[in-house]
């Protein structure tokens, strides 16, 4: 798993492949990968031209106030949710103006679990001009942190490369 | 250098002892290093009680809207400045509250460079509650980008550490 979480992966190189070709750039919300996706695009050199930046919004202080997640969602559906997932990936897209945002949400453990939401929980917003859409992904209970945050980075990566298909 | 950026460094483990043990907590804004130092604490079991998030301000849209950048302070002393390392972290110690905020700004390579300021070029800006702080370091010209994003982000961290000495 080293290899995904270092250099960027090949979800990552075909991302900036395909948004460099297509002029389009994205923005990131992290929270469990906690910087993770950004790492892995701008390990690349020519990522500033598809890549804005984002927010690693690791505690919900910094969700709630630099993201625009809504108290009531935090506490209603938990800060691993779809609902919070959407909220942030519409939080960053508002501050970066990109055209595509992507936001991670997730327990990496080893810790963190609760009912109904084990270790290897991981949700997903992706938000374009068009709209957002929610994922929720389970990617293993038995798998360590850096297994799952690798993971969950790549399917962020994933998202963001359907995104700019579809966009382009 | 890979191990230096995958599972978190010495430095990054330090931090994390000594911030927990102080009660203190810290937040990033990054450009070069691009989440890598945010994806190096959230790497480590337990970061979550010490690291509140950061912004990954790759664009100058992103350091000007989300973390206050002046636009004359881009103009007259350039993204890579310490000028600008320090209003990046004084944005974000701003907006998270965080005790202790480090910023790093650089021209990681292979491209980038203008005069004055060569490849490896990377300033950084340290705010507590007490004052800011501003760094220029020269990591060496002829090192690999991923080589000079980790030095980078261990200089940074190791701000982190004195600041995180000073405090408690």
């Amino acid at each position: 798993m080293k290899e995904l979480s270092v250099n960027g992966n090949n979800t990552a190189r075909s991302v900036l492949s395909l948004l460099s070709e297509a002029r389009l750039c994205f923005a990131t919300a992290e929270s469990c990968t906690g910087g993770l996706i950004g790492q892995m695009i701008t390990a690349l050199p020519g990522s500033s031209e598809i890549y804005a930046g984002g927010v690693i919004s690791y505690s919900n202080d910094v969700k709630m106030k630099v993201l625009s997640v809504r108290k009531e969602t935090l506490e209603r559906f938990g800060a691993v949710s779809e609902e919070t997932a959407g909220e942030m990936s519409e939080g960053v897209s508002k501050l970066t103006d990109a055209d595509i945002a992507v936001s991670v949400t997730g327990i990496a453990g080893p810790t963190g679990a609760v009912p109904g939401k084990p270790v290897g929980t991981v949700c997903f917003g992706l938000t374009t001009k068009k709209d957002t859409k929610t994922y929720r992904k389970q990617f293993g209970e038995n798998k360590t942190r850096d297994e799952i945050r690798a993971l969950a980075a790549d399917f962020a990566l994933s998202l963001v490369l359907e995104a700019g298909k579809e966009l382009s």
